[in-house]
């Protein structure tokens, strides 16, 4: 059913601030014709009514903002929790871009992106940033799927035309085809029928080590003339660090940044070993993380120091990193955020002394901070108008039944506030997510 | 529907020893009248034929063996996923001892235990490995539904009488007292009209800190006389550890051991700060550990040595540990155990080179030995029969449905092998489980 037009009463979490998780009880949020949020007003404050037709969400079941995955790679649902055993440049090139190949195959693109979409809005993923494939046309596949499906998605051709690096079977013939390919899929995205911003292009150079410098260049300049944000992977591992190091004399970041890549609302996947000047240079161009724990554990080869990031001012949100994570969910995602950033707290080596375990004495976050991520902060990163119930933002939420029969939580009497939706977090799944709407419009 | 005397055919996976996964495809499975397994024949094999009566699960449909739990701490369930943010003391006197108390509540340990019990048969747990209270009403209550509901379990009423460390409110009132109380808790569940081994009791002495050496010095006196296994916890933080270095004068280990503790299918739980020779004197003692991953990131402060523990010949399998851990199933735990891993063998300092940033190269381990460890691992640590399909082990199932419409699994044309199992291993979640047995008998 949509919502759009209607006049909801709700309970339910939200977190529009690090910091600062919000519980509302019986909440009347007023849902505009567009899916935009008009008016939330709360018991005991001025104005607050029920009129007679608005809807009441069922009692017991509670109201989340939709998560904001900014690091979905779509053609990998395939091989998700699996091939995890091997270094990211075998992974790479025995596992992932013979798999990614498959989808210059439009039938076989259909059907798995058609599942993917399916899925992540079941699992209340309202937003995602994707990384598609090579081909401009499994791309625009992709992105005319998102609309049908109703997701809010930010869609890129993968551009790789490194020869080195990318193999002959499955890369851009040239730079020049590379951007050509990107705009090509930017013109469709912006003139679907019906698509009013609801699902966007995105310039995606795969990483630098898959780019030639005339397409990290090409593609820079495409940015600055469409406006579209970039995505691409940063200082994801040593082997990937080293390479930009010896190609560039410069950082990832550094490198991304003279490329005319690192423009606003743009997220760049992992930055494990950002260094300080590197996260300044994120900030100061308004351009965000995808921090990826799940993935991280397999291959990055060491933890993101996630709150030293947020504490420096860094745009940070959550990607699960299909299929370098081996789950497909931000449910996963925050939980592995929260036990990584513990385990960098600690350290991890139970033969050093606790006083040399960790050089990274708070570096924990809590549950409240991952829930803030997997929404609210996944939408700054983006500059959308989303991730929270605040008036002028898009009504993108899921609803959780924690009675489901085959659902994964129990709640007991009396648990309420932080707690309630600590155990939320921790336990839902699949089967608690009882609807999902994205502007307004139910979507699972 | 009972199992018992039928014959099944049935495609799945067992690992019966570590490194060895079986992928079997209409094996024929004979299931005896107690619900031992009489016989596994495989199509091509001597003997192989399908009799007219056999029972074949649905096609596409996967059996596993079912898992065993080495830890879970049954009235900690209503926290489960809440309360992470304290060190383990503060957590122990805050949150646990004081939800613990209530199950001087018959009432409230029925509803929670009930709950509790089914919703593990229902994940897949057809064994757990479970400490009570200090309540003795409430443990034998525990073992009732346990047998009730057919679920393999072993049951210890929590024995700590020790005045500094356990709370006035909550501990037995003397050493005596716990020993006694701990043996009309064996005496009941050895009692149980219709127990025929289902559900065994087991000394349980909560941490070394929390008993006066009277207490553990008259457990383990019990433990020999009655053939009892123990369970307990050893050198799981920095603080437990030197605890008991500065009481006794050694590790956890040997003092476990001293008082008579460490007895053949005892289990101990997490062993993080565990040396090798303590590991040696499990070993020899025919005693394990569980492996709790899930825990050990918020409590432990440093991962456990798994890789070189199961090198060494340690008996490991894996523990939720409800609710030092946040999810509650052997699912979440399994995958953790194999990121936790991960994360020991490249380290999480992303500050540090590469080459310091480890001492533990090739600690990993992968989703394979991770499914043996709960299974047959986990049997072979409580000297169960048990853990896979072998001939003689009792039949513990569970059957996967890879397509149940509020699952979280999706399998692809052509994966089988070690690549579909590792797929479900990562993937599945309760609404993908369809059917549970324990014993030949279905219990969920
Ligand atoms: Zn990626
Ligand atoms: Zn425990």
């Amino acid at each position: 059913m949509t919502l759009r037009g209607r006049t909801l009463v709700a309970s339910g979490f939200h977190a529009p601030e690090r910091g600062g998780v919000e519980e509302f009880r019986d909440a009347v949020i007023e849902i505009g014709a567009d899916g935009t949020i008009a008016a939330v007003r709360h018991p005991g404050s001025d104005g607050y009514s029920v009129s007679n037709d608005a809807l009441h969400l069922p009692e017991g079941q509670i109201l989340l903002p939709g998560f904001v995955d900014l690091h979905v790679h779509a053609p990998q649902y395939p091989q998700l929790g699996s091939a995890l055993d091997v270094p990211l440049e075998d992974w790479l090139h025995r596992h992932t871009f013979p798999l990614e190949a498959r989808y210059a195959d439009l039938g076989f693109a259909e059907r798995v992106y058609r599942l993917l979409v399916a899925d992540l809005l079941a699992c209340g993923t309202t937003t995602a940033l994707y990384f598609a494939t090579v081909h401009v046309e499994a791309t625009k596949l992709l992105a005319d799927l998102c609309l049908k499906a109703g997701q809010r998605a930010l869609i890129g051709k993968v551009a790789m035309d490194h020869p080195e690096t990318c193999p002959d079977y499955y890369r851009d013939g040239s730079a020049a085809e590379a951007v050509a390919g990107t705009r090509a899929v930017i013109d469709h995205i912006r003139g679907l029928p019906g698509n009013d911003g609801l699902v966007q292009p995105v310039v995606t150079p795969r990483f630098i080590p898959a780019c030639s410098d005339a397409a990290l260049r090409g593609l820079g300049a495409l940015a600055q003339e469409t406006g579209c944000r970039v995505q691409s992977h940063v200082s994801e591992s040593d082997w990937e660090h080293s390479h930009v190091q010896a190609r560039h004399g410069c950082s990832d970041a550094q490198s991304l940044h003279h490329f005319g890549l690192m423009t606003p609302g743009s997220v760049f996947a992992h930055g494990n070993f950002l260094s300080p000047p590197d996260m300044e240079l994120l900030r100061s161009n308004r351009s965000g993380v995808a921090h990826c724990p799940l993935s991280n554990a397999y291959f990055a080869g060491a933890a993101f120091p996630l709150r030293a990031a947020l504490d420096r001012g860094l745009r940070v949100g959550l990607g699960s990193d299909i299929s370098g994570g081996p789950a497909g969910t931000i449910w996963e995602t925050a939980r592995m955020a929260v036990a990584a950033a513990r385990m960098l707290e600690s350290g991890v080596d139970p033969d050093l002394p606790p006083a040399q375990r960790s050089a990274h004495p708070g570096a924990r976050i809590d549950m409240a901070t991952a829930f803030h991520l997997a929404t609210a902060g996944g939408a700054a990163a983006l500059e959308l108008p989303v991730g929270s119930f605040r008036p002028g933002l898009q009504f993108d939420a899921m609803l959780i039944d924690p009675t489901a029969p085959q659902g994964t939580l129990r709640l007991w009497p009396g648990q309420s506030g932080a707690l309630l939706l600590e155990r939320i977090l921790y336990g839902t799944s699949r089967a608690n997510i009882a609807r999902v709407w994205v502007s307004g419009r139910q979507v699972a």
